[in-house]
């Protein structure tokens, strides 16, 4: 039976961690693979109405997501986490929670989205950084939260002058070398995946 | 690939369910399934803390499993959930949900462990009802609170005068009827399976 495991995505506001997964979940359905993505939003209205933006809240609803994503990861599912995550301790119980106190330890791969801040608020593709800027947005991760990167993830992706798709690529490969996937033939893609590819890479300011 | 499914347990406290989907989850990961099992309790303490026993909360923690046993579901996995959930209409908001607005209608088996008030209460296996009836516990399913019985679930359990591993076999062998399993060749059970069964019955009372 396949392997489940958890792709754990941590990254700043507009890192770009939801384009890159969802084009992740397509790759990895086509090789055959249950996938689900945890989106923050998603979960929040699903599992954690009536939870703030209060370190205590995001705190509760990381470890909800990581719940769900030990859930998956124990049955074969690939989960992937794309909620910001800003918090080094928390993401370190989630690892512990995900492996089973270190006795699974393939099961959680931390997947940084290093995109640096000055690129994030540039882009500002929802409008999100100049409303923070401007007070409108409180504890907002990067202006007035702190972001704590991680020390050690199994991978990082740098995303400034790549798409979306060779960040994809990337990660598809180290997950190959880490024996997680099978190794992958070099990426043929179909006319609808180029145009999805392009749409994205137009939303994104890249086009 | 296998398709997944939910197995939504319903009954009174101390009807058996969680006896029996223990059982029930052994069974089907000796046939090669992934298998989950949604404990009441347990979704409580990692998803729901902060909910009480009012119709508000326990409808918000009944979403929350079946949410859980959504994404379960549709990734080729079994999730077994085992809460009380005695409301017919968020059962049924379960089953839409889980069933994608019905366009998976067999991905939501409703089984009925439908073991009458008083033989529950005669078992009292926690003390619950004995605290019940004196007042000490509010909302008290089948006391002080409704318990409204399916009208038209997939399986139908009645546990009196059974034992739990006949019961699984029963629950086993609509499955297979319904598709969701392979035809099952009759039980023969290891010693381990055997000491297992005779530890539940006795604490159960059978024996």
């Amino acid at each position: 039976m396949d392997e489940g495991f958890t792709l754990w995505f941590t990254g700043l506001s507009g890192a770009g961690k939801s384009t890159i997964a969802n084009l992740l979940v397509e790759r990895l359905r086509e090789i055959g693979r249950h996938v689900e993505l945890l989106d923050g939003d998603e979960i929040r209205k699903n599992l954690s109405s009536g939870l703030g933006f209060s370190k205590a809240d995001r705190d509760a609803n990381i470890r909800r997501i990581a719940f769900v994503a030990k859930l998956l990861s124990r049955n074969g599912v690939i989960a992937i986490t794309a909620a910001i995550s800003p918090y080094k301790e928390i993401r370190d119980e989630a690892r512990e929670e995900i492996t089973n106190g270190g006795r699974n330890p393939n099961r959680f791969v931390e997947v940084y989205i290093a995109t640096p801040l000055e690129v994030c608020e540039q882009r500002d593709v929802k409008g999100l950084y100049k409303k923070a800027r401007a007070g409108e947005i409180e504890h907002f991760t990067g202006i007035s939260d702190p972001y704590e990167p991680p020390e050690h993830p199994e991978i990082t992706v740098s995303t400034v002058g790549e798409t979306p798709e060779q960040d994809v690529d990337q990660i598809l490969g180290r997950l190959a070398e880490m024996g997680l996937l099978p190794a992958q033939p070099a990426g043929v893609y179909s006319e609808d995946e180029e145009a999805l590819v392009s749409e994205r890479l137009k939303n994104l300011g890249y086009l």
